[in-house]
């Protein structure tokens, strides 16, 4: 139990929940984690990943060294020298050339809308300018930073009782040192029976549960053995909670309620492909893969502009919201003009509540994005198993604590689709008309996963050549645990799956049942900005008079344009349906209809809690399925801009209650999608990926079905192949 | 307008909602269709598709000839020599001996499930029997008849009251025939513009609407001009509706309401590659494919039964119900068991409620399954189109009117699908543990496409080596349209969408609102056949006392299994949900929880119409979207076994009212997904594909996640592959 702690480096896995890390820490000091998931500056390289391919044809302009990288739209992001330029001017202001601020993040402060939609490529690009969130003696500075004149042209203080920003590694690692250097904590680890050397700690955020934590900011560690595993998700030291004071590096309070709780087994839970020593139980597959030998039908131009069939859009990595789609244009199919759809796309925040009482369990309520940031907890994509073959990868670029730049290796993957799916058909009678005609589907997708600590969350974005849009949210990786004093069910005295709310999925442990919500901020800008939200009701109605018709009842479409943000507040029924357009009240088709897209949800779930309930009041912005706000510049993120240890008086659901008109303007559609989550022994020790997401589909925004030309496949255009195999 | 009516052989196009047909019909007689869509058996041939693929290593036992072709298993089709051999025992039978009946359905009488669960390979079969719909002197005769002692051992009678078998092609085209011979019809047609020669009549089934057309079959005829065009659906002759008795070969009613209604522009409605001039503005795609240099993975073993992976059932084209999954077992990953999951599947009745009360649309209410049949309808799948390049494709037999047998070729295929997608994933930081594990996806697809008159129905399951089950069903093909008089919306005196129900879709033609509902057979046998039905309801507890928690609210599961048929009739609600779970009560898994898998809806919709309206009334078995009933050899058609003109006395609903016990017990799951459509400009002329479905999803059926320990993609399993076109 005991190990030798005079002189030896120790080191402690620790888990934040978004900036997941690996780092040494010694008795002296820490020393700072080097690798390809981690890089400062100094160290900016493309990580070599195995496996990685080149095709035929495939001509991608890539930046061989992010070094030399320049702006060349004005949404692209901060370069590694504009970075570096803004940490200069931050430390020549006061009050951060007295003491330089933890920087908690720092990213170009897009132009203004209109400055944007006006640039055209050749345009110099308007003034480069950083916002950034800094944090220093408790207070949060929002400082914008003008990188043409070389000023800071705004500071901002904003008091800690409004919210903190996005957690910082350097915050968790000075969490887990106080925890570390405490004779309590080590001596409770090991009367457990876990090695310190075994010792896994993560470090979930505290959420905000009225006054006791309030006005300080706080984080919990809770930990794990990795005894045997490097799965150590599934090793819980039940029961053990640290809360820490990150500022002033104390600890809070140390609660271990699970003392007759044993540590799960580690049998049974290395995912790794190399340790399996069995194969399962199944014949095995014959290789499979996309093929183009063509190579790849999409250019990425000028680092950040996707070009593929029909669509134009700007793409690019971000350090809270992992992705962002920006300015996405549909070529008209008949004019060949390039139509306005999206302005701005991405996952705005996730509210994930886990539904325990329990000291250890109450307060795992995350918002993964404003906490933790989804760009700064991905991770690079490994090829041919994230991404199929031929696809194109992407880095980040994001600044460091110390406002150093610092990459994330292909982070982001885009590739063309082919799941032998169909994008059109119909069969006619051969001797009339010989009529059999079937255009097979293929799609373009950009994809990232942020790997939230356990959950590894897939985004997708999908674009069809039929104009539609998909965003889908994959979920895979290791649920969260909990250990059970009873080993299953037989031996539990609740030994019947009524009484169990959460599910035994291993021996000693539960599968806690949670809820995941992803909320999209969609800026939709169908043909130009000023649009409206038409709700199309579809209702019954009793026909009337009586003998008038054979039928009883009929359907009818009954279109309503939301007015105010009141009307656009929306909660799905299923016996209450709406169709949700997002229209151009100026544009009508040649046949008089207003051109549109409309909104489309797949399979999803809401959140049962109570509006008043804490977790609930932070993340209200899941009230609703679907709300509509004017556009505003500072209304982007769900959960609040400073949405650790938020309150709720900052987020969606706040702003929407001003009731704004949103009529004939430019406004954002927010939608919500979720997924109720009640675990079985299938998602142990790591979890088959489980998806939903949704639509934006063009309604008479074309004046036609506008893949009616299409190409079918053709026997001379498929590839010829052969297999190593073979031989 | 006049066009020599004298000596002439003219060709009519008919469309009947589910028998597509084409046939040459003289004033003298009718001219059988000969084509590879229908062929008598005498004419029993594969059909040579284009572009149809050889692949090395494809090592499939194909059938080269049906005539020779024998039953292996108790569940395959009837093959030619039996379908003759009923033909022949019908024909010495009373009272067909003096009058052969129209046979509306021949099919296999499948044995007692027992006796299908106990046999196994090298057994001798089950006695083979046949049932028979058939048709003589206004009633319906269900006939069962035993092919080893060449008997028939039953023979019930049941009046036209009780609905109709499926109509024939032989039906419609007496029907034809009736109005073709009308010179009232005729007339009117001339009076609309339509040259005779340029009709193209489609045979909508009538529904039920009270006593009015009660007692005898009905059948309507609208009909469309094909000038200039193979999309003659775009071409409606607004408002002229023929109401035929089918049986006395009679007009009923002649309607044409719609004598100020131009015929619509053929103009851009024209969907075949051959005739379109222009690409469609975007960048052409490179060419792209699904792979398999050692072809697929999957078998298909003695004609019917499919292994993949670990995968194995039967499958089978059926007449009515399209596709047939029985048998469906899943290989356990770690001791290699098969173990049972769905005895049967298969989508039992559509339903497809037209939303406009005039005179030719009010009855527009198809149960398409019931009424026309998905297999009869089936086409030929398109190569590389329908199905990608590696597809296998499976011929349906069945019989024809007069009993004998037809092929319908091509009509399922069967292919390994890789979309690019994860099956699981996690990374880990690589210092402590170097873990960027992910796995990519392949499943198993076996689809067929019934083109039910202008729609196109793509039935897809989806296999997954993690357990799952996902069925998906894609709408494709032409919207029904209505003729306007008014060109567009600005000539509309509704010139205001808000008062237009049914949008325009194009110049004169307006796409009506309607529903889709498919409903689906599912008798799941989770390891066995006794399973019950838990229904995991997810309910928000405030948390009390006050104080105990920082929470104010949780979710809790509380689970509770369905006694009788009334705890299993489930409305889906957002807001109170559940888990649907068919579990085996007798089967525990080594942690105490019962072995299942649960019911995963994806996006879907629900029929708003009263229950009292008659077409509800009919399809109430649309009226939840879950039901659970026990197992009943004779309840396998949700509308009905007699559902044209039905009234709605033996559906799912009133079978479900007697209120069974269904708990431990060998039960059926019945799902009905939806979609509402409003359809929009991009549905014209052909429809993109617009998709939906639901999984299947094991839940602590297996031990753990069972491809934990499958293979990832290695670049040295990829394919080489190069392109004609570098050339």
């Amino acid at each position: 139990m005991v190990t030798d702690r005079g002189d030896c480096l120790r080191s402690i896995l620790f888990f934040v929940f978004a900036a997941l890390l690996l780092f040494a820490v010694s008795k002296q000091g820490l020393i700072q984690p080097k690798g390809p998931w981690w890089l400062s500056f100094n160290n900016v390289r493309k990580v070599k990943l195995t496996g990685a391919v080149q095709h035929t044809g495939a001509m991608f302009p890539e930046f061989k060294n992010l070094a030399n990288q320049i702006p060349l739209h004005p949404l692209d992001p901060l370069t590694v020298q504009e970075i570096n330029r803004v940490r200069e001017i931050l430390v020549s202001h006061q009050p951060f050339s007295a003491s330089f601020p933890s920087i908690h993040s720092l990213e170009l402060d897009e132009p203004e809308k209109d400055t944007v939609l006006s640039w055209v490529k050749g345009d110099p690009l308007p003034p480069r300018k950083a916002f950034v969130i800094a944090y220093l003696n408790g207070q949060t500075h929002l400082v914008t930073v003008d990188l043409g004149s070389g000023q800071v042209t705004s500071n901002v203080t904003v008091p800690g009782s409004s919210g903190y920003p996005m957690v910082t590694t350097e915050d968790l690692i000075s969490a887990l040192r106080v925890v570390y250097s405490s004779g309590e904590f080590n001596k409770t680890v090991e009367g457990r029976g876990v090695k310190l050397s075994d010792l896994s700690c993560l470090t979930p955020s505290t959420g905000w549960f009225g006054p006791e934590e309030e006005g300080r900011r706080v984080v919990k560690v809770t930990c794990c053995s990795k005894e045997g595993t490097p799965n150590f998700y599934m090793r819980p030291i039940e029961g053990l909670v640290v809360t820490v004071d990150i500022d002033n590096q104390e600890i809070v309070k140390i609660s271990d309620t699970g003392r007759d709780i044993p540590i799960p087994p580690a049998k049974n839970t290395d995912y790794r492909y190399v340790v399996q020593k069995e194969s399962p139980k199944m014949q095995p597959l014959n290789p499979i893969s996309i093929e183009q030998p063509l190579g790849p039908s999409f250019r990425v131009e000028d680092g950040h502009i996707v070009r593929w069939a029909n669509w134009r859009f700007h793409l690019k990595a971000d350090q809270r919201a992992g992705m962002i789609i920006s300015h996405a244009k549909v070529q008209d199919s008949e004019t060949g003009e390039f139509r306005s759809v999206m302005y701005k796309g991405f996952p705005s925040e996730l509210f994930v509540p886990y539904m325990d009482l329990d000291e250890g369990w109450y307060f795992k309520t995350y918002m993964d994005a404003g906490e933790f940031g989804l760009g700064e907890t991905a991770m690079p994509l490994v090829p041919l198993n994230d991404c199929p073959r031929n696809s194109y990868y992407m880095d980040g670029l994001f600044a460091s604590v110390d406002g150093k730049p610092f990459v994330q290796p292909n982070m982001i993957c885009i590739f063309e689709k082919y799941a032998g799916d169909i994008n059109w058909r119909h069969s006619e009678v051969p001797i009339i008309v010989d009529a059999r005609e079937s255009r097979p589907k293929v799609t373009l997708v950009a994809r990232m996963v942020a790997t939230v600590g356990n959950y590894d969350y897939i985004f997708d974005w999908e674009f069809q050549t039929d104009g539609l849009i998909r965003a889908q949210v994959g979920l895979s990786g290791m649920i969260l645990v909990k250990g059970s004093p009873y080993e299953n069910l037989y031996q539990s005295p609740k030994n019947n799956t009524k009484e169990m709310s959460s599910p035994f999925v291993s021996e000693n442990v539960i599968g806690v049942i949670h809820d995941h919500y992803i909320t999209y901020y969609l800026d939709m800008d169908i043909d130009g900005s000023d649009n409206s939200f038409l709700k199309v009701h579809l209702e019954k109605e009793r026909t009337l008079p009586a003998g008038k018709s054979p039928r009883k009842s009929i359907m009818k479409a009954k279109r309503q344009v939301a007015v105010t943000e009141e009307d656009a507040r929306i909660k799905l029924k299923l016996y209450d349906p709406f169709e949700f357009h997002l229209i151009n009240p100026s544009k009508r088709s040649r046949l008089g209809n207003p051109v549109g897209y409309k909104l489309v949800p797949h399979g999803t779930a809401a959140s049962l809690l109570d509006h008043d309930d804490p977790p609930q009041l932070r993340a209200a912005f899941t009230n609703n399925q679907i709300w509509v706000t004017p556009y505003n510049r500072s209304e982007q993120w769900a959960g609040g801009l400073l949405s650790y240890q938020s309150k709720g008086d900052d987020t969606l659901a706040t702003w929407s209650e001003r009731n704004r008109p949103i009529e004939n303007r430019d406004i954002t559609l927010w939608y919500t999608l979720g997924f109720h989550h009640v675990p079985c022994q299938e998602d142990f020790p790591v979890m088959p990926t489980v998806s939903s997401g949704f639509d934006l589909k063009p309604v008479n925004f074309f004046q036609r079905n506008p893949i009616i030309a299409a190409k079918p496949n053709l026997q001379e255009d498929l590839p010829i192949c052969w297999s190593r195999q073979l031989h």
